[in-house]
């Protein structure tokens, strides 16, 4: 390990400038505007992947936003890692609550501060990193392959057919994916499954026009008021999704796996102090870890309607709209979930008003194998570098395009990543510590280590 | 009526461009960037006043934006009118829908377009050119006083204690407001009765910061879904707001006087068809007209939270808000009211939240009697010029400061609107018939004309 501990030593601040340099593009995938944000981006991490040593590097078009695409071919008969991130962010709305500006990123603190900065350009960027250091201390015994694509944060509408157009180029033994967050600093733990997404926005109209609440209050289904008994009528009072069918496809877990979950460090109080909150919350009859590990949820991600400046305003508003999102566990169908969510939403619509919901983007849930050799040299490396053995560990996140890669290239995934819950991701002031950053540009090598030897067996 | 019809037809094209210039300021009295504005409009209301032949007329002082005051005595023994307007307008988001721009006035389909044309620029400047037709054709028979507030659309906090401070000033036998509606074009009516209101804003407060909602959603409350909970739970299945002692002040209200009140024309087919709803909502036990007329409602006037951007983001939100307002009845207390809503608001919120309620205004409603020389010299004018009497009616809508005159000042008030519902008052396209703004300059002398002859018996 000495020979990786002394790269990272002498390349640190280069390092971080590079990453710097990926963090000042605003590349907002969301935003239509940002659109020549995603190209700058793209062509970004292509130099540094051809800077590193890659063979070749290229950015390769799809209907959104390009694909980064890069390899290094060092022995045919090596194990071939294919590594994919993403260099799309998030937007970053509400601005006003951000320390420093989301696109100018600083070190403060022993943190990097800045969008991106953990998800997952943060994150994505260690491979780069540790991609060059295997290569310049002539210790890559994998063939290694880069996929980054730019439409993550948008549920990848357009990486589905460029997999199914490049599966001959894409061809690997494993996915290596550093988009997910460790249980603590010093609890290392490895994500062994995600949650699915299916998200929708709805659009409650009432009137034609805006109208004046006195003349008309109390006469006209406000639609503000029928939106709110909509999304309050979505949780029975135990907390259950009361959307009929929305449980069908929800697997069990077994009474054994929910009590080893249960075994995973974790201190209620701590999470309530983190977050202030009185109390927890959620689906009765479950714990915290399981209300997000393996249970389906539902929550609204925005609402919006009426007069919402200073002031008063006294209007009987035309329309009011929610963005609603579900989180799903494997095996439910995210498609089949926003179609039931659409049929449900319509039938309990009262007369007085119209609705239309629209599904914005979605993607399956996954589970990864603990005794494959991917997993077992991941936890190898961890266990060199955290002084302990990785726990399994179900997220409640998502990155729909997981079980799109098993589905489309056969390939698993092993999720391998180096993010805190204190790293505000998706919220203002995101950041990720620069021990996470260099920890993880030290555990990948021993990863590809561990794996090429695991893989001759 | 001969010396009005001619004055009026040798006059209108100025009398528009004089009204034209007042529209053009955006007196919007919630936004404090419009201050300046407000000035500039309280001058051009005392210069008109002036003009069209007042002793004197001044712009008064108040902790917020000023009053304009003007007067004409003709004779010490002559009744005198306290003529009532106001010169603020609401905002005008959203601005996208308005067809012209809200503050460059134009005449189009033989209607007036801008914000104010109705409420209250153009009905309030009828009786700057009524009083100007009355000088200059040697017709006044009251003294006549004008009192101009630029705070009605945010509930008037200030005029309170002016009026209180110009008591001797303001001496008079009827305070006279063109603020309201008639039942339709050809249905004249006189408004004896007007909603109060108390207007809240309410924050609920989740976490310490947004979440992400795959990390935390399903274990932590969501703002958003806790807020429209609570909005939903304000009503229940009968559509009766559930807040403990809401109706305790209601007054009920005869058989005969709902009798009498559901006899004035009303289609119910023709109401839905205007605004476009295949069904009416309300008060069960109601009809339309009563639920606006008689009984107390609340409703959301504006909503939002989270991510109300274009696209997807999976966050879960700190924090949501609404703007709620109740429309009240006579007898029941604003302060009061807005009391009882934030003790039940804070009461039903789950201990996963803290809740904040913040009263914006207010104001009590009001009833004025058919049996004044006011009521009788205006039903008397109205017929003159509408050729049917007019019919009493409640409105749904609420001037707040009408009940603070007859506390303060021990006046009754007239409200002799000439508004029709389609004007759009608070919405976009906010117009003003042409042939309204003429009947309203042309009826105004007759009332005049009356009620000095009343008052002498």
């Amino acid at each position: 390990m000495d020979h990786i501990k002394k790269y990272v030593e002498e390349n640190k601040d280069r390092f971080l400038d590079e990453l710097f340099g990926l963090l000042r593009i605003p590349s907002i995938s969301s935003i239509s505007d940002h659109k020549p944000d995603m190209y700058k981006c793209a062509e970004y991490w292509k130099e540094q992947i051809l800077k590193a040593g890659a063979d070749k590097a290229q950015v390769m078009e799809t209907e959104g936003h390009p694909v980064v695409y890069g390899e290094k071919m060092v022995d045919p008969s090596a194990p071939t890692v294919l590594v994919y991130a993403h260099y799309d962010v998030m937007p970053v709305d509400p601005i006003e609550l951000w320390n420093t500006k989301p696109f100018e990123p600083v070190v403060k603190d022993g943190k990097i501060w800045g969008r991106g900065a953990d998800d997952d350009k943060g994150q994505g960027f260690m491979h780069a990193k540790a991609f060059e250091l295997m290569l310049k201390t002539n210790s890559l015994p994998c063939n290694v392959k880069f996929m980054i694509e730019g439409e993550e944060e948008i549920g990848s509408p357009n990486l589905g057919k460029w997999l199914d157009q490049n599966k001959e180029m894409l061809k690997a033994d494993i996915i290596l994916v550093s988009d997910t967050s460790l249980l603590g600093k010093d609890d290392p733990s490895i994500t062994t499954g995600l949650r699915g997404l299916a998200y929708v926005e709805v659009e409650v109209t009432g009137p034609s026009h805006d109208l004046h609440s006195g003349l008309f209050g109390g006469a006209v289904a406000n639609p503000i008021n029928i939106l709110s008994k909509l999304i309050a009528s979505l949780h029975d009072e135990n907390n259950h999704i009361t959307i009929p069918g929305f449980y069908d496809d929800v697997m069990d877990v077994d009474a054994a796996e929910r009590a080893a979950m249960n075994k995973a460090p974790f201190s209620e109080e701590e999470y309530k102090k983190a977050i202030d909150v009185k109390e927890v919350w959620g689906e009765k009859g479950y714990t915290t870890l399981e209300r997000t590990g393996i249970r389906p949820t539902l929550d609204v991600n925005g609402i919006w309607g009426g007069y919402i400046g200073e002031g008063a305003k006294t209007v009987l508003p035309a329309k009011a709209h929610a963005k609603i999102s579900m989180r799903l566990v494997p095996n439910q169908e995210h498609n089949n979930i926003a179609e039931l969510f659409a049929k449900h939403f319509e039938a309990i619509a009262p007369p007085h008003v119209k609705v239309k919901v629209k599904a914005l983007h979605g993607g399956q849930g996954y589970v990864s194998p603990t005794d494959s050799p991917a997993y077992q040299a991941a936890s190898k490396a961890m266990e060199d570098t955290f002084g302990k053995k990785p726990i399994p560990y179900r997220s409640g996140g998502s990155i729909p395009i997981i079980s799109t890669f098993e589905e489309k290239l056969g390939i698993k995934s092993l999720l391998l990543g180096f993010g805190l819950e204190s790293d505000a991701i998706h919220s203002p002031n995101e950041n990720y510590p620069l021990e996470q950053f260099f920890k993880g540009i030290k555990t990948i090598p021993l990863f590809y280590k561990y794996f090429a030897e695991l893989m001759k067996k």
